[in-house]
């Protein structure tokens, strides 16, 4: 199914139904037996698709994966580079490549709690996209686009509320 | 090296040179060759670790892999996984077991531009933390602990700088 024909189903779906849009998401994530020798390395699965997660040498782990900021990194840039496909459909133009890279730094004083003043997270991120096609003079427009219907560069750009909770014991 | 180890080098690092606290993360997205068959499937590499993610059929892929957003939740799972094992060792507490749930709601209203008064991105997340062992008293300082220096818990809380650019043409 071409990407126009999956925006067009989606709005019919939706205006039967406005409920249609909404999309559930859950992931799971283990970490069984400890201490682990490999104290890092986290098994995730999302529907049926399983990953894991590590961290490299200089933060405890085998770099047997990528890290977590790492992995919010690339949800971002591949979010990009769908979301470029998108609306590159909608809006007619035509792409012939789309590479994307993403880049950040954070300060390690926030994690280890060295210093409370500065945040664990990123300070900042930069997203280069660079794209390929014979609609150069429509990119700008198609940039605008994109960046205001990405998903995941509107959960770097704005607060999510996200709540975090201590499943009780099984045998309390 | 125990995450304890870890702790202190970097601790002994950071005091001898604050600019070794700084940690630089960049990661690559491609798709080639368009129009391709997968339009969703994207190419991702971190360092030396090589992934894909994709779409589900409902949103135009062949799912091949997780979604950009199911990338963004194992970030945020994976780091509260993580951030949980450092500061237990940190605090002396010890855990058996840790799995943690991430789930999230999106209004796909919101990256489709059926309505632009919904947001692209997650309305909310929730997230379960299921600890074993024997400190079941302290497991409410260390949650304290962990959210106040969980880096990706920061990203989706707080808002994170992020400029996007085209790369001009190279022959232009």
């Amino acid at each position: 199914m071409s990407l126009n024909s999956v925006i067009d189903a989606t709005e019919s779906a939706v205006a039967d139904d406005p409920r249609n849009a909404v999309a559930h998401f859950a992931v799971d994530h283990r970490l069984d037996d400890l201490p682990a020798e490999k104290p890092t390395l986290v098994h995730v699965k999302a529907r049926g698709h399983e990953f894991t997660v590590d961290e490299p040498a200089a933060l405890g782990g085998a770099d047997a994966a990528a890290n977590p900021v790492e992995y919010a990194l690339a949800a971002l840039g591949s979010c990009q580079v769908i979301t470029y496909q998108f609306w590159a459909a909608k809006l007619g133009i035509t792409l012939d490549s789309i590479r994307v890279t993403v880049a950040g730094d954070l300060d390690l004083h926030g994690f280890f709690g060295f210093d409370n003043e500065v945040r664990p997270g990123f300070r900042g991120v930069r997203v280069s996209v660079d794209l390929g096609g014979p609609d150069r003079s429509r990119f700008p427009e198609l940039q605008i686009a994109v960046d205001q219907h990405c998903p995941v560069l509107d959960l770097f750009s704005n607060p999510t509320p996200a709540q975090t909770e201590l499943v009780p014991p099984r045998n309390a």
